[in-house]
C-alpha cells in the first residue's frame, strides 16, 4: 500500500492499459439480456444477463403489510437476496446451514429494497407488500447492480397485473431505477466489472439511479487504496453512461407491460370500469 | 373418513372418471424436457421441465470428505433441495428466516441422496464429495420426483468431467435412477400428479427405480385413506411404465455426456493416456 | 455393490440362511410388552418394549388449534419424536445442542403424525390437539415403528379420559394403527429389525397398516441395492403378519381404557349424562 | 408482600400450622426408590422416585475431554437436565423448538455439574469425560435435587465398570454427593417440597451435601420475602437430617457396584492384573 | 483435593495469612463509586465502580408486561446482564455469536431479577415493566454482586421518574437491595473478592441482602472443596459487614432522587396536583 | 416524493432555512471530546462524545488469525459494533435475543472493518488480529461515523502497546482514518446529523477518509428523493471540512501515544533494544 498513489493525476486515468477479458472496451458494458415473465406464478419477474452473470427476480404483490406499516396508510416495498449454492466457481454453503444471513446478503437487501423505494410511492400502493426475490444462478460480478436492474423490471409486471386487476388507487412507480458498477484496474477506469476485475479492483464503486438520471445511491469503496475527487468524478461519469444504456434495455423488455398499462389507463378515462372482468383476468394469472 | 372404502375392488380403479387438467390421459406424463448444462460454473448441471414444474439440479464435485468418512477410503455423495420463494402460487418466506430446514425438506434432501447413492459406487470416487443441489424454480407438484430425476443427469455430467481430467479410478455409475409420483384421486389411478391433483389426492405414491428396473425407493402414504394391495400393485405398475419414459429422456440428454465417456474409455484402452492434457481441459471449465 | 443381485429370483428369499440373535426366526417379532399409563400427569401414556427398544409415548390433549386449523372446525393431531442422549450404545448429543431438529427427527415425526391422523375423524374433536410424544429410553433398531405402535395407545387413553369428561362429539377413534419393521439381510426376509440387522440390511422396509388391515404407510428403501417387485411382496405379507400380533398386544393393553368408553357409551344411551360428576372425574387426574 | 414479617422470630419457626398433602409430617422425606441400571447401554444409569418425581440419571463416560482440558491431565465431569415435554401437568414445548436452553435449565445444570465435581478427583480420570444425563419423567417438585441424588448414583456405576475394565489410575469418587430442598409456607419449616409447596413457599433453599456431611452448594432465595439468620439456620438443620436418609438409599442402591469394587480392589493387591480378560467383560456389556 | 480439610476448625479462620493484592484487609470492600444517571436517555441508571469493575445499569420503564402477567393486574421486573467482549484480560466472544446466551449469564439475569423483585412490589406499577440492563465495561470480579447494587439505583431513579410523572399508583420500592461476595483463599476468609482471589478460592459466596438486613439470596459453593457450617457462618458474618457499608453507598447516590420523591409526596398531601405539568417535566427527559 | 425536485439548482442549497437544534451552524459539528484509555484491560481504547452520542471503542490485538489469513503472511483486522439496549430513546432488545446479527449492524461492522483496513498494513502484524469493538453508550445520530473515528484511536493506542512490546515488523498505520455524516434537510446541507435531523433527512451521506484527505468510503442514499451532481458535490466538500476538525481531535487525544512511539523508534535507531525490559512493560499492562 502506497499512499504516494491515494490520488493521482487524472490525466493517468480513463483508458489507461489495462487489458480486459474478451477484448472489451474499459467503457463497455457486458453484452446484457432482460427477459420478461421469467417464472409462470409470481405476479412480476425477469432474468437478466449481464455476461455470465444471471439473475431471476421475482416479485410479489400480497395482501398484507409489516406490522411497522400498519398504522402508515401506506404499502411495503422490500427484497431478498441469495445466491444458489454452486452459482460461484466454488460451492459455497447453503446460509440456512449457518442458520442467519451474511453480513454481505443483509447489506445487498437493504441496498435492493432502498433502491426500489426511491422511485415506488408506497401511498399508491395501501395494505400492499411487494416483495422482491433476486436469486443468483450464476454469478460472475455485479450480482447486487444486476439485481437492481432486474428487481425493478419484475416490480413493474407486477404492478401492471395489479392495475389491470382494478387497482383503484393508481401507478406506484414514480421514475425507473437501474444499477451499475465502476471501479479501477491498475489506475485504469473500468464500467461493469466482471468477477476477476472485481478481485483485482484498487477501488469499487456501485452507482444507482433512476431513470431520468438522478442519483439514488453511491457506494464508493477504496478496497486497496483512498481515491481522489478526480478519481470519484470519472467513475460517475462512467457509471452515468453505462446507466443510460441499461435503461434502455428495460425499456425494451417492459414494452408489452407499458402498452397494456396505457391501454387501461385509456379506458379507464373514457368510461366506467368494469371491475369485475378486469378481476377475472387477474384470478386468470 | 369411510373405513368402508379403505379396500375398495380392483375393478374400480384405473382409468375411472376423474377428469385431469388440460385432458391429460390418467396414465400420460406431462410434457418433459430435460436440458443438460444449465449452468456455466459447475462440474454438472440440468434443468428439468415436468410440466409447469421446473428444477435446476446442479451437481459438485469437492476434493473433500465428510468426516464420518474420511476412514471409508471411499467418497461422499449428498444432496440439497430447496425452493425459490416464489416458486409457488403464493410466496413462502425462505427457510433461512426461520433459521432451520423444514421436516419436509429434510425428508427430500434425503431421499434424493439415497437415490444418488444407490447407483453410485462411493469407492470409485475416493476423496471426493458429489453434492447436487437441487432448487425449484417453479413448482406445480412432483418437485421431490423431478429432483431425482434431474439430479442423476447432473450427476453424470459431472463423472464425465472428471473422467476427461483422468480420474484413474473408473466411473462410478453402476446404473441410472429416476423417480415419479403416482396417486389416487376419486379412486381413480393417475400418473405424475400436478399440484392440483395432488392436493386433493386420497393416496400419494413416489416411486424411485434404476434404468434396469430395479426399485430403490418406495413411499406411499394413504393421505386421506388406508389402501389395499391391490391398490399399491396398480400404482407400482403405473410408476414403472412412466419410469421407462423418463429413463429414455435421461438418455437423450446424456447423449453428449456418454458419447465423450466412451471416447475417453477407448483412448485409455489404446495406450498411455496424456493426463496433463485433460487436466488442462478440466481446468478450462 | 452388485448390480446382478437386483432382482434375484423369489426362490432364494425367505427362510434363508441369515442366523438371527438369540435364534430368533425370520419371521419372529421380539418380546413385546405395552404398559398402559406409564406416566402420572397426562391424558395418556404407553411404554413399549420390543426386545431392548423402549419408547415412552405420552399423549397431550389441550384445549387449542393451531393457527393454520382456526378456521377448519376440526381439532389437530400431532407427534414430537426425541432420542436420550445415552439411549444408544455411544452417547449422541442432544438436538438442542445444533440448534435444530436433524433430518431423521424431522422425517419421522411426520411419519407418527400421519399415521395417527389416519385413524382419527379430527372432525370429532373440535378446538383440541392431540400431542403424542415419543421418547426413546433404550434404543436397539425399529424405535419409529415401536413409537407408532404406543402413541396409538397413548392417543386412545387420552381420548378415553376426555369421553369420561363428557365430551360431547364421541369417539374420534375410527380404527386402531400399528407399525413394524421389515428387511432383507444375506437375502433373508426379516421380521422386525434389531440394531445389528438393521444396520446390515440390504433393504430396509417400515409398514404402517390399520387393524382392520388397510395399509397407511409403505417406506421401503434398497439401502445397498435394488429390489425387485416379489422381494416387496414378501416383506408386506411379512409385516402383516407382525402387524396382526401387536394389534393384539395393543388390545390387550386397552382393555381397562375400552371397557371404560363402552361404559360411558352406555350410559348415555340410557339417559341423560350428569356431565359434572364426569367433569370431577376428569379433573382429579 | 409485606415487610414486617422478613424476620420472624425463630419461635415461630418449626412444626407450624401448615398442613402437608398426604398428611405428611413437616420434616418427612416423601417416599423414595433408587433403581440402579435403569436403562440397557450406558455405563452406569439410575432411576430416583422421591414421591411423584422421577428422574432418569444416565452416566456415559466417553475417551475424550473438551478443549479447555486437553493440557489439564485430567479428565472433565458434566451434567444435562432435560425435562420431557409432558413430565408436567400441562405440556410445555421441547427446548429445541426455541433453539436454546432456557436459563432455569443452565442453571440447574451447572448445579449438577458442580456437586458431581465436588466428589470427584478428576486427576484419576486423565482423559475421559464423565457426562450424567438427567432427563425428568415426570416432575412433581425437587427435580433438581432429585437429579444430584439420582447423578451420583449412575456416575459411581459407571466408575465401577471403568474399574472392572482394568482402568489403571484408581478411584476417582472421594466422597457421596446428595441433595435435598428445604422451604418456608406459612411460616412453617418444610422438608422436601413438592409441587403445589414450592409453587406457594415463601423461601426456598436447595442443599448440596457430601456423604460425610460436608456443605457442597447452598442456594437460598426469599421468594416472596426476605428471610432472617435464625430462619436459615432451621433450613439448613432440617436439610441435613433428609440428606443423611437420602445418603442411607444411595448406599442400598449401589450395594453391588460397592461390592465389585471392593473385589476388584482386593484382587489387584493380590497380584498382576489380567487387563485383556476384564477388558471384554467391560466390552460386554 | 483433601477431604480432611472440608470441616476446619473455626479457629483457623478469619484474618488468616492469605496477602491480598494492594495490601487490602481481608474484611476490606475495594473502594466503591455509584454514578448516578450515567446514561442520558434512560428514565434510570448508575454506573457502578467497585475498583477496577465497572458495571452501567440502565433501567427503562416500558408500558407493557409481558404475556404471562397480562392477567395478574400488576406489572413486571425483569433484568439482563452483559459483558463487553474485552472487559476482561482476555477477549471474549459476543454471546450472540453463539446464537444463545450463555448458562453463566442466565444464572446472573435471573438472580438480578429476583433481587429486584424481592424489595419492588410489583401491585404498585399495574401495566408496566421494568428491564435493567447491566452491561459490563470492566470486569475484575464480582460483576454480578456489583450489578445487583447498581440495578438498584438505577431502578430507584426510575421509579421517581414516574412518580414525577404523576403515576398515581405510588411506590413500589419496599426496602431497597444489595449483593457482594466473599470467600475463602487459603483457608482465609476475604470480603469482595478480585478476579485473582476469585479464581483461586476455595469457597465462593453471593449474599444478597435488603437495606433492613434480611436475607434475599445466598448461594455458596465448595469451588475446590466442601465446607463447614462454621465456614458458612463466618462467611455470611462478613458479608452482612460489608453490606452495610454498600447500603451507605446507595443513599448517596440516590439523595437527589429520594428528595424529590418526598417533595412531590408532600406536594400530593396538600392538595389537588396539576398531572398535566408533572407530565411535562417527565417529557423533558 | 416530487421528481422536480431531484435535482435543485446548487443556489437552494447550502446554508438554506433550516434551523438546528441549539442553534447550531449548518456546517458546524456537535462538541467532540475524545479520551483515550478509557478501559483498564484493553491494548487500546478510546470514549468518543460527539453531542449526546456515545462510543466506546476498545481494541484488543491477539496472537492468531482467522483461518482465511493462516496462509497470508499477514495479520488481520477486523470490528464489531453493537448498541446497549437503552442507548436510544426507547429499548430495543438485545440482538441476541433473536439469534442473530441484524443487517444494519452487519452493515456497520463491515464499514469499520473496511475503514481501518484501508490505514492499515496488515503485512507489517503478522500474525497478528486487532478487533475493534464499537460499543454505543448513548445513541443521538452518527453513531457509525463515531465509531470509525474511535476505532482509530484505540487501535493506535494498541499498535503502540504492541510496539513498545518489542514488536520487530515496524509500524503498520500509515495513515489516519476518520467518519462524518453529511445530509440534506429541507434543501439545506447540514454537518455531523444528529438523530432528529437523521430522521428528516431527505439524503444522507456517510464519507470515510484519512488523514491526509484521500477518500476511502462515500455512502450516499436518497431516503426520500434522488439527487443530482451537484448536491453530491456540496455534500462531499461539506464532510472533508468536518473531517478536518476529527482528524486533529484524534491527533490531540493520540498525543502521549505517538510521543512514546517516537521515543521507541529513536532508542531503536540509536541501538540494540531490551526487547525483555519491554516486553516486561506489556506484560504489566
Amino acid at each position: 500500500m502506497n499512499k504516494d498513489t491515494t490520488t493521482p493525476g487524472g490525466a493517468a486515468l480513463g483508458p489507461g492499459n489495462y487489458q480486459r477479458p474478451h477484448g472489451r472496451g474499459h467503457d463497455e458494458l457486458r453484452p446484457v439480456a432482460i427477459q420478461l415473465d421469467a417464472v409462470k406464478f409470481a405476479e412480476g419477474s425477469a432474468q437478466i444477463d449481464c455476461g455470465d452473470t444471471r439473475v431471476l427476480a421475482v416479485a410479489s404483490l400480497e395482501n398484507r403489510v409489516p406490522p411497522f406499516r400498519i398504522d402508515s396508510g401506506a404499502g411495503w416495498v422490500t427484497a431478498e437476496y441469495s445466491m444458489l449454492p454452486r452459482s460461484t466457481h466454488t460451492r459455497s454453503p447453503r446460509e440456512v446451514s449457518r442458520g442467519r444471513v451474511s453480513g454481505r446478503t443483509a447489506e445487498i437487501q437493504r441496498l435492493i429494497g432502498r433502491s426500489l423505494r426511491a422511485v415506488i410511492d408506497m401511498s399508491k400502493m395501501p395494505g400492499l407488500t411487494l416483495t422482491v426475490d433476486c436469486d443468483v444462478l450464476q454469478a460472475d460480478g455485479g450480482t447486487r447492480t444486476a439485481s437492481v436492474t432486474a428487481a425493478y423490471v419484475a416490480a413493474a409486471q407486477a404492478f401492471g397485473v395489479a392495475l389491470r386487476n382494478g387497482d383503484p388507487e393508481g401507478w406506484p412507480l414514480i421514475d425507473s431505477v437501474a444499477a451499475v458498477s465502476v471501479g479501477v484496474c491498475e489506475s485504469t477506469l473500468l464500467l461493469d466489472l466482471e468477477y476477476v476485475e472485481d478481485s483485482a479492483a484498487e477501488i469499487d464503486f456501485n452507482v444507482v439511479a433512476t431513470g431520468s438520471g438522478g442519483l439514488v445511491e453511491v457506494q464508493g469503496t477504496g478496497e486497496k487504496r483512498a481515491y481522489s475527487r478526480d478519481e470519484l468524478d470519472g467513475m460517475l461519469d462512467l457509471a452515468l453512461q453505462g446507466l443510460d444504456q441499461l435503461v434502455g434495455e428495460q425499456q425494451k423488455a417492459l414494452k408489452p407491460v407499458m402498452a397494456e398499462v396505457e391501454a387501461v389507463r385509456e379506458r379507464r378515462e373514457r368510461g366506467p370500469a368494469a371491475p369485475r372482468d378486469e378481476a377475472d383476468v387477474w384470478r386468470s394469472r
